[in-house]
């Protein structure tokens, strides 16, 4: 069984990235687009959600892509890209690592690293992150039972590195409705199991731009520790995932309705 | 395609049992027991759920046992009980109906008649209780994709009977540490799809009693109907789903957290 | 936990219908179009597979569909039909029962009442089924496991009819490349917990015509006890399942090939 | 879409590995422990399933474990075990990589080169083990769809290394009767939207030592290019995969009957 990442060890931990803190009963929202694309698109869509209220910025610079004809991502140069726009925004940013080779680069430019849902058993790679002791950002990958989640984190966590955040993003489902199944219980039932803080990511879940804002609502409402969603300044332009990314206004309309739902949930949350 | 189910008919439509109003814009609380067990029981139950501020009682008298050898609830007189627990407390029943032989009775004593996840293709139990225009809560299977949801209840509003509500369970999922997977995505889609109200049953969809609050809460969050919850006055006793029904002050607990959230969700479902 | 399907009661069951014996050693080949749309079509269709070696017809008269506006067979003339190609071929036909009320007149015409996935779990019609002491075909529903199918065959157990056959038929799957996902691994496993005769439905399971061939073969080769196929004289024409019905000259392939290889297959059996 | 992976370029293609031919119309069997364990170990397995007729070995040296506690392999040493097991018995050995740092020990040493099932999408080793242009067996992921599969592959291809056999080796499914959920339509389906030889592994698709040989019989029945097996000389002293090991004696009655049932198949075959 896994031992570290189990709530044997503590009831909650807090994992901090600049002045975003998982797991301390608030909730963090990570924004910003799927993949850079260039310094004005980054560094807007920064500007932006900083000013809605958003704590992380979020952008790919090493794109997982299923098919080698899509759009890879910008490398090396993109990393340099969210790393201006993180400085100029205060928010930290989080980036996804797909291979070792990166890890370096990654670490110097920006605050969190992303292993995603494809690599979530790739344990070369969880364990050089790892080494990095940069704060991780660990998908559930989308067939992944809870247990291999936590096990993963193990991982992680054997390596001396404590600051790891576990997202949901939905699991394989059966109805092309929806891109994945949003698991919102798992994630539920991993904050029975773990002190861990855990995310939820609407975007990558649900695949369709309009049931981000209700998801970010419920994963508030339900008491995940933060949300992750995908915004772009024009969609429909977007060089991957078009369909499940917010614009400026559907991003501050969210956020606006978050923070109505947020403060009388903190009361609550504070007499518990 | 279905056509009756689907938006061109009506952007939503208002399903109204007793003083219930399905579809408004409010949420809508059904609670309960999994089965009615004795005359107290079902009497203590339902004053309970009802001075909490539940608008509509549950409670099985005809039990869908995946085993033989399991309780198969106490039938016709399962039903005289809810009826008068009915009666005395002021909330509407919804009792799930297994077979054409007992809408009669059903008709005569409920105000509701369930038609379970496993029978939501018996199309000829569909169209019998379709026809006793008594309002409908239709299930979603646990391997349904919505269009196969939302041509069940075509096969119900086509005998004349408009009065459906919908109500997602969890479908089959594969980690054990949930007993199903609550497809929060698919039903905030199917209102995308379909006028019929939808709600949710977080008690069938996790089997477990922690994940009901917060799951009860993140659908009222997300903009679902109402929710369908099992109570019981000592979960511990209960002769079916002992382990996924809160106690007295679990329900307590969860209405007034529900009623802190709702209120100003209210204020921002008007503006929208 | 099931007792009467279980291993404890028989190693074996073999189940008798007309000449042909489930659970014996040999394969059983069921064969015959999804509906049965007209007279000369299910009796030429008759005539065809008992030619080839089938043992036993199939044929749907009343048809279970996921849309109200799919053809819903013919009905009470469709069992008509199917009774006097059965009679004429001299192949004891099947034909699946939806609802308790149809039950009578198949009992008078048919030999064996199938009782079809999405009604696994209707307790009510597998009691009332089973109670007329004909051979049942049980299918597994799409997201039943396999235990839960054990239970189902329970009930008709507890009414006294031990003549049940088993049917794989493909479970929910993610990838719409096949209809459903041929669980032949839970087949095999399925007879290692019971003694009930296992066959295979690969027309249902794949929703391939290319497919159920080696499929069929695949199910003969592992030692299940025979296959259910869907044959047509035109499958172009077919009002139901057009893509996964074989027509005479694939059958005809089929049926050489299964022969080709089931003489040694025999052999080996023998020693087991 | 991929397009190298197609049918378009080719109709079949072979992978030839020492002696071994996958997509030639035989079935090549593939056969070892899960992992390296001993020198004796290894090397013993190797002589006996070769006089069993095998025509490949396997070994784990490095090994994707769930939990960071499990046994992780040999590791080098193991790579060393394996190689000189393969030049004794002369059969090519396949081993798995799960970094890039080991690859070019594994060039060095065996014969082909495994991307397992966690690194379906680890895009970066994909690329990194097409260019030692050895030949790779490449295993679906637990929940890919066969699209997803033919990308990974299109990634291997793009780097100029046309050698890859695909392996199904079981999907996440929801019942724990079954390790996983052997996909035999989808691995069939396979072949007709590739030019690239298909295997099964029946070993981690069911979990279970008494399902590998029906599913073997059913792979080669069905026309699938060949299996690979978990063999160990005591299958109750595994460090890994325990359960699904067959013994020396479990796997040469695998050998007799398949070979009794591939003959008469051969000859169908060759009149297609």
């Amino acid at each position: 069984m896994y031992k570290l990442a189990s709530k044997s060890v503590a009831e909650r931990s807090i994992v901090r990235v600049g002045s975003a803190a998982f797991g301390d009963g608030g909730f963090v929202m990570i924004a910003g687009p799927c993949a850079v694309e260039g310094r004005a698109q980054i560094a807007s869509t920064a500007e932006f959600v900083e000013r809605c209220g958003a704590q992380m910025l979020r952008g790919g610079a090493y794109k997982p892509r299923t098919s080698p004809y899509a759009f890879q991502g910008l490398g090396e140069e993109g990393v340099g890209m969210i790393a201006r726009a993180s400085a100029q925004s205060g928010l930290p940013a989080v980036v996804e690592a797909l291979a070792e080779s990166q890890l370096s680069v990654l670490c110097e430019h920006v605050a969190m690293i992303q292993i995603g849902a494809r690599n979530m058993q790739n344990f070369a790679l969880l364990r050089a992150a790892a080494r990095t002791h940069k704060p991780i950002l660990l998908k559930r990958s989308a067939s992944a039972t809870l247990d291999e989640l936590l096990y993963a984190a193990e991982y992680v966590l054997l390596e001396g590195n404590p600051n790891i955040v576990l997202c949901e993003r939905g699991v394989r489902g059966f109805d092309p409705q929806t891109r994945n199944l949003f698991d919102i219980g798992g994630a539920l039932r991993l904050k029975e199991l773990t002190h861990l803080p855990v995310i939820a990511d609407p975007s990558h879940a649900t695949g369709r731009r309009t049931l981000v804002e209700p998801l970010v609502l419920a994963a508030a409402a339900a008491g995940l520790d933060g949300a992750i969603v995908e915004v772009h300044p024009d969609p429909g332009a977007a060089l991957s995932d078009a369909e499940q990314s917010l614009d400026f206004a559907g991003f501050e309309r969210l956020m606006s309705r978050l923070d109505a739902m947020v403060r009388p949930q903190f009361s609550l949350a504070a007499c518990r």
